[in-house]
This record gives structure tokens, C-alpha cells and sequence, in this order.
């Protein structure tokens, strides 16, 4: 056995994150040619929207891409934001897990630290190339390149230059070079992205170069900086007994457990902290923090769930949605519908505490759903903190809670093949992707409610308008099948009649009937008031009679 | 600018792996009370079988689930496979990315060295208790207790005792406790989890004990140890500019670049260097490996590319499918199916060099299919490696690959809902998942399409299968018509005849011509050899009418 055993495990070796995503770069969202593109080009574009958020700028980002050989692809992405110091710029673009976004409890599109180092992973990996940087911030230009040393997973500057500037400029451009990617501009391509990405962020103005040299623009809609995402604290509601510990252990300045629950958390007001010490006997919270026992921590957790203890709701000023009318404007200039509804909802919270908002939108007819081979196919926008989330449609909560809306009981008969696109955007502190790639939000039971009434609320308006549209259909149809009986109709009379009526006058005299009947239709029907979908389908009936 | 960009970046933090995936939890599949206990059992599992599998023995795996408060649960996982050497035991169950298997050319169901040490990080966080240890190997016991440092993702032992045995046990022993998970009977659960792994490993003795004490057995269907999975050299096709980079600047051993290949990768015969050398005439192939640039590593890889050069498929003994004969052994147990089909493809590659084969088969009634509210559902099992892939269908290569079979094609009409099993298992020393938590296959082309003919093969044979059915219930449908009839048929001829027949008489032959044309009714019918679907419609229809 011995030797057998020490055999197994004489390879046993540790490895860096750099290198497991390396191996997995498809975790990353590097798998397929276009979708890798599309990757490069997402991680980019999303630090920019969120450093220029941060800043307070209203955004000015271009994206240029050409092809350099086959498969193989140049790609530039430059803001207007405030720039990366020199001294983060290697930790920035160079290392896996290492950012000012990861630990914070704000909105932001990117939340884990791995986006653009993933990308100066894929070029080394597929060119041998580093990237190429230029920060320009506090009246200098930094620029260089920049590899990732994948065993260590640390940054690798060569070339670094650093020059005065007079401060006009500031912001951040990044190259590099990408094999094993494709550009084109279907559904899951960089160009789609882009779109999309324009359609929930009014506010930016974003260029996109083609490889064939034609620049697309999508130009700011609002002038307005959308409000700045605040950083809260944590809601008692959202945190685990371990969370707890963490905080307890790191705390520096409370004295007291009293304290430091009121300093930590969101909501924790004094009375809150007599109220938890009165359920929770055995524990001492006049004792210092760093004293809490995991039992400690426990009790004061299971306190915090009881169903005695009543909690305002989170802070949600901290999270920005994109707004009503900016949806609205966004649709119409994008999707020009016959019709659209949108709903925003008021935040809630999921795994406890973590505050959500939901924002849905139905548009339909003009330019929404997707052309099939026949007809239309429906279409599901998924959006995560305004960022687009077009890979992975099978797992995200959006889909499936889309997906699970009766349909039916809104007058869409067969949903796949309506010409409808839903728009769902989900606006957090923190989203629970399922992956690094951050393209599908976790199922979670909160989530998938939420989004599964903002659409139904929507729906509501739509079917609203279809039963309009379907009634004047309907009526159209019949008007059509009597027109078409009435010269006969007419002539037989005439004759019928021995000559008395004249069939041109008689003629007349039904069209101005027919004429009047269908116009005063709408009021006559409304009178009735009965169930809107059996109306429908009885008035279809008819015509198919 | 100055302070605004300062402050912003004030925040910059790195980060360990181990903090990643204790934020990111859902990523490893902690995501839902009951996929989390099966993710525990799964991670436990899998190691279990992999070294069993590794040192040549037969496993005998016995799961214990207790519950110890609401959603809190005690599990242990014990095997008699050979054990884990002390020095790797913190690595082995403390530390992310820290392994036998990571770098490893070898088929094996854990590939990224995260399993373990991730149900340590769970254990932790909800319960804030280390998991315990016993591995038993030459002659000794080593027990303990385990946590990760999620700071310095490093292992935490304490309490550990060493004992010498007389050497008659080994094997390794975990349990912990673990809290926000649910134990049940669902789809996604641990009892299914096991009962699929038993189906595809027919050489295990997996038992499960269930929180009400009930000791459920999946007993060996066969006693003889499959194949060890053979550590293979890379094929060519497989490699890129990068990997030759690396593999150029690891070499210790040869001297020169064509010598360097032929040992590094299979395939690559003294003439195939000589080939390459010729495509290549800028790179100096006497020269030593280390010295290679990029730029020589991506003419080589060209090369090897180009189609003027041939090369013999990837060794593939290194594989180990489960087998057709094990395969309808375990199906026939586990769903005594109506009929079965089984296919056993030959191995193909992907991305150019990976080597993987793929097994399907399909199981029509009997216990196949899922129950539905009404009637029954198609159910898809999917498995990597002989590892149950319960999560995250709607990613995975393999959902999307059965679902893209013309069904109707092949007698089925309404996929989703036929009482119809379909089983897929894909062995590959590399199997691309989309996350860490190992639940979906990367829809790349090659896999894809395999999967579908795998399939489409199966459905040939239950195609045939399903024509007879379908002619027999035509056959019985058309008799039963006919015999409701005859004795009507009888007494009217008889009434008709003015009672030259009688009625009783005639009611004995038409019987007996009857049963005889129906008898011999699958010959004649043979006999036409015309579209099987056609005839199938047309046959439907005279039974309707």
C-alpha cells in the first residue's frame, strides 16, 4: 500500500488562480471565437462604465477592433474616466483577485476582480503579446505593458514610461493583440453587445469601430450624471453567523459588542442591540467584539432571523436603476415598438439581506423579438446593473422566470413565436452570477419572484393593448367578409324584389350601415364587461365561422 | 482630478482564491439548500472513486446523513480506498487549487483541485466548525481537524494524532456539519446524486444512509476493476502557441528542439519532426528548447496545423467509457425500460487534440422518463467521467445536443413529453465545464456533434423498436375494431341468407379468420418495405377513421 499511495500523491502541486484560469479559460467566458471577442470587449468597456460612475463623469468610450490575420484581432478600448494611478495599474490589469471592487458592498457591473487581467491572460495565451497601456490622470501619461506571471499570478511591467501632461486629459486606454476570436455582428457578438449595453446606459456615449472601418456611434440620450452608487452597510437581515465573526474579528474601533453592531450594520439602532442582548441572555454585549464566540455569533444571528425582531427594510439609495422614462427612450429609439410597458418596482432583498431592484419591459411589434426563418422569435434582454448579460440564457434566474410567466393569461397564445422582446435589468450591491463570467444571475427564490412580477406587470398593459388590437382585428376581418357578400347580397334583393329595389342604391344603403356598425363597435362591445381573453377568442370564433 | 482618483483607488485590495469562493460560493455549486448537500456528497465522492480508481481497487463508499437542527446536517463520507499521506492531507482538504489531478494528462472525474477544501470553506462558514479526518494508510492512522485560513488560503490542522494499525484498513474518512441545507428525495438531491453514480459505476458499492436512519445499497453489478486511466502525452492538434511556450520552457532533458517534441508530445515521430523542420525553415530545430521564441513556437504550431500534415489519431487507451454490456446492465436494473439502445462511439477529439469519447443510450418505458403531472416527461441524464451532472442543464453541451434531435424523425412526436430516458457519459482527460462547480460541458462544436450522433444512433434502434410497437397496437387496435362488430356482422348475414347460415356458425369462422390475418399480419406487412414513417401515419389514420 505504502508505496502505492506515496506514488499518487508524489505529483501533489499547488497552483496559482492565474493558472487554474488559464485552464479554464472557458470559466471566463473565453469559449467560442465570438463570444471570446465579446468577452475582451465586455470587461473593458464595464471598468470604464463604472470608474467614470464613480467618478461622477458622463462616459466617453470607444471600442476599436481589426483584423490582423485570420482569426486574430487587434482590439483598443479608451475612456474619458479618471485613470488608474501608476501604482495600481500592474495589480489592475496584471492580477487576478486584486481590485477596489471585490470587498465593497455598492453597485457596480463589476464586483470580482478578474475582468481585464483575464483579458491580458487571453492575449498572452493566444499571441504571446502583452497588452498596452496609457493612463492619463493628475497631469501625467503612464504608459507601458503589461503581462501576467501565471505561476506567481502577479503583473509584469516592461517599458513604463511616465510624462507630464498640461491635465487636459485623463481616462484610460488599453490594446492588445487576440487570436482565436471572430468578429461578426450576430446575437452574442461585440456589436450586439454594444447595442445593448448603450440601450440601459443612456447616459454614455459609446463608439465602436468595425473591422471594416465603419464607425458606429451611439450617442448619449441624457445628459445627466445617473446618481453616484453609494456604499452601505450591510442590512442585520443579509449576514451569516460566519459574517458576523469576520466583522467581529476585524473590528478595530467599537469597544463594545453594543457598538459594534450599531457601527457595522445598516438599521442596528440602539434599541435594535437591547432588544437582540434581552433574546440573547448568555451573551455579554458590553464585552469587546473580539470576544464574540462562534456560539456568541450564533445566538446573536438567530436573534436577528427570529420573527420577534421587526427590521426596516435596506437602504436602497444605494442602488441606482436605470429609470422609467430612460427605458422608455432607450426602446423607442432602438426598438421603435407598436407598443411597449415598463415597470419599476420597489427594491426588495434576497438571501436575507441583500437589497435588489427589478426593472422590466415588454415591447412589442416594430422592431422587437428576433427574426426566425418564419415569422418572429421572442427575445429575453438580460441585464445585470445595467451591463448585458447575452451568454448563458439556460441557467439565469431572468430567463427561467420569464420563461415560467403563463403567458396565455396575457393574450400572448404561443411566446417562443410572438414578436415580443422582455427587458429585465436587476440592480444590486452584489449579483449572484453563477459564474466568473459573470453571463447568468443564480437562481435565487427572491430573484426569480421579483422578476416573475415586474414582467407580469408589465404583461398586464400589454394584454390591455392586444385585447384593443385583437378587437379592431377582429373587427376588420368581419367587415372584410361582409363587404365581400354585399354587392351579391344587393343584386339578389333586387331581384327578389321584382324590381322595387334598386340593387346600386340597396348596395349604398348597406355599405353606410356596415360603415356605421363597425365604427360604433368599440362602445357597444365595452358594455359588456365580460372575461377579455373568452371574448377574444369567441370573437375569433365568429370570424372563422 | 488628483484626490478623486486617489480615493477611488484607495480601496485596492488582493484577494486569496479562498475568499473568492467563500463570497462566490454559488460558483461552486452552494447555491439552494438541497444542491448543496448534494455538492458536499458529490466533492466527497468523486475523490473517493478517483483514488480508488487510481491505486486498482474496488470501491466500497458508505454516505451518512444525519440531521442535527432545522437545515443543519452531519455528514460523513468513508472509503476504503489509499488513504492520504499526512503531509498532503491539509492540501488535500484545506486549499484551493492544490492537487494530484490539476495538471495532470489523465481522466479523472476531479480535475481543478477545489472539491474538498470547498466543502472545509462550507463547513466553515455556515457552522463555523473544521471538518475531521481519519486517513488510514502503511499501517497508520492519521486523524484531525481541518479548516482553510481564508486570508492565506492555507490549510489549519489541529488536534491531529498519528496511531499505528496492523495495516488491515485503509482508506480516508471525512465528516463535518453543515448548516443551510435540506435533505430530500428531489431531483437534485443527494439520493439521486448517488443512485446515478451507481448506475455508471457498476464496480462500486456505494451505500447512503439516509437522516431516518434508512441504509440504502447500491450494490457491485461487477467485480472486475475497470481499466486504470493511463497519464497520456498531449497530441499536437491539441496544443497552441502558448502551450508549446510553456512546454519549450519547462524541458529539462533534451537538448534539442526536435528531440524536445518527440518526447513531449505523442504522435510525433522522428520523420514528423523532420516534416515540421521542413515547413519551417526559419526555425533551427538543432537548437535547444529553452531558446525557442514565440515566434518560432507559432510557426511550429502552424504547421502542425496545416493541413498538408497528417496525423494518427490520440492515443485513446488512455480513455475509460463505462461500457456498452455495463451500461445495459445498470440500466436494466435501475429502469427495467420496455427497450433499450445503447451506443458506444468511437473516441474523437476537440479543440484540436483533446481526446473524448462519448456513450448514449436510450431507455423507453419501464420506470424511464420522469413522472409528470400527467402522464410522463423525458428525462436526460448527463454524465462527465461516469459523474453525475444534476445542475445547470441548460448550459450543457449535452442538453443542447439531444435536444437539437429531429425526434419526430424517429417515431418520437412530443420529446419532452415521452416516457424516454437518455443517457449520456462523456470520458475525456479533459472535460471543458463551464464552472467550477462541474454541472455543465462547454457547447463546443466537436462535443456537440458527437453527442448528437451518439444519439441519433440510439434512436435508430428504438426507431425500429418503436414501429413494431406501433404496428402491433394497430394491428390489436384494427382487430378490436372489427370484433366489436362481428357478431352483428353474424346475425345480420345470417338474417339475409334466410337462415341458410347460422348466425353462431358464422360467428366461429369470421373469428377464426380474423385471429389468423392478424397473426400473419407482420409478414405481409413486411413484405411492402415502404417509408416506416408513412406507413406508421397511414396505419393511424385507417385506425381513425
Amino acid at each position: 500500500m505504502a508505496s502505492e499511495t506515496d506514488k499518487i500523491f508524489s505529483e501533489f502541486k499547488e497552483h496559482s488562480v492565474a493558472e487554474f484560469f488559464k485552464k479554464n479559460r472557458q470559466m471566463l467566458g473565453f469559449s467560442g471565437k465570438v463570444r471570446s471577442l465579446t468577452t475582451i470587449v465586455h470587461e473593458y468597456v464595464t471598468n470604464s462604465l463604472d470608474a467614470c460612475e464613480e467618478a461622477g463623469m458622463l462616459p466617453d468610450i470607444t471600442v476599436e477592433i481589426k483584423e490582423l490575420d485570420k482569426e486574430k484581432y487587434w482590439v483598443r478600448c479608451s475612456d474619458n474616466g479618471p485613470g488608474i494611478p501608476q501604482k495600481h495599474l500592474g495589480k489592475a490589469l496584471g492580477m487576478m483577485l486584486a481590485g477596489t471592487k471585490f470587498h465593497r458592498y455598492v453597485q457596480q457591473r463589476g464586483q470580482q476582480g478578474i475582468g481585464a487581467s483575464g483579458n491580458t491572460m487571453f492575449s498572452q495565451v493566444t499571441t504571446g503579446k502583452p497588452v498596452k497601456f496609457e493612463s492619463y490622470y493628475d497631469k501625467k501619461k503612464v504608459a507601458g505593458e503589461l503581462a501576467v506571471d501565471f505561476k506567481q499570478n502577479r503583473p509584469v511591467i516592461t517599458n513604463e514610461t511616465v510624462e507630464e501632461t498640461d491635465g487636459s486629459r485623463h481616462g484610460l486606454v488599453v490594446e492588445g493583440e487576440f487570436a482565436e476570436v471572430k468578429y461578426d455582428r450576430s446575437s452574442f457578438s461585440v456589436f450586439e453587445y454594444i447595442k445593448r449595453t448603450a440601450l440601459v446606459n443612456p447616459h454614455a456615449m459609446i463608439a465602436l469601430v468595425e473591422p471594416t472601418g465603419e464607425r458606429l456611434t451611439f450617442p448619449r440620450s441624457i445628459e445627466t450624471i445617473p446618481p453616484r452608487p453609494r456604499q452601505i452597510r450591510p442590512h442585520p437581515l443579509g449576514i451569516g453567523t460566519n459574517d458576523l465573526m469576520e466583522f467581529a474579528r476585524a473590528e478595530r474601533e467599537s469597544r463594545k459588542t453594543s457598538s459594534f453592531l450599531q457601527a457595522t450594520f445598516s438599521r442596528m439602532s440602539a434599541a435594535k442591540t437591547d432588544e437582540l442582548a434581552q433574546m440573547c441572555p448568555e451573551v455579554d454585549f458590553e464585552k469587546s467584539p473580539k470576544n464574540l464566540t462562534w456560539d456568541d455569533c450564533e445566538k446573536i444571528t438567530k436573534a436577528i432571523h427570529s420573527d420577534q425582531v421587526k427590521w426596516i427594510a435596506p437602504e436602497t439609495d444605494a442602488i441606482v436603476p436605470i429609470g422609467q422614462p430612460q427605458i422608455e427612450k432607450s426602446l423607442q429609439s432602438i426598438l421603435a415598438p407598436q407598443f411597449m410597458a415598463v415597470t419599476e418596482r420597489k427594491p426588495k432583498i434576497y438571501r436575507g439581506g441583500v437589497p435588489f431592484v427589478v426593472e422590466a419591459a415588454l415591447a412589442w411589434g416594430g422592431n422587437a423579438g428576433k427574426k426566425a426563418v418564419s415569422g418572429y422569435n421572442s427575445d429575453i434582454m438580460r441585464f445585470a446593473n445595467r451591463a448585458p448579460l447575452l451568454f448563458d440564457a439556460g441557467g439565469c434566474a431572468i430567463t427561467e422566470a420569464v420563461k415560467s410567466v403563463e403567458w396565455k393569461r396575457y393574450g400572448i397564445k404561443d411566446f417562443e413565436n410572438e414578436q415580443i422582446t422582455v427587458l429585465v435589468n436587476m440592480s444590486s450591491v452584489h449579483v449572484p452570477y453563477t459564474g466568473a463570467g459573470k453571463q447568468a444571475i443564480a437562481t435565487e427564490d427572491e430573484i426569480m419572484d421579483e422578476v416573475k412580477n415586474a414582467v407580469m406587470e408589465a404583461a398586464r398593459d400589454l394584454q390591455r393593448y392586444l385585447h384593443g388590437v385583437t378587437r379592431d382585428r377582429v373587427r376588420v376581418e368581419r367587415k372584410k367578409a361582409i363587404m365581400r357578400y354585399v354587392t351579391q347580397l344587393a343584386a339578389d334583393l333586387a331581384e327578389l324584389s321584382g324590381g322595387k329595389i334598386k340593387a346600386e342604391e340597396l348596395e349604398k344603403k348597406l355599405l353606410h350601415l356596415i360603415e356605421n356598425k363597425y365604427s360604433n363597435a368599440i362602445e357597444e362591445d365595452d358594455s359588456g364587461d365580460g372575461n377579455i381573453e373568452e371574448e377574444i377568442s369567441s370573437q375569433e370564433e365568429e370570424v372563422n365561422e
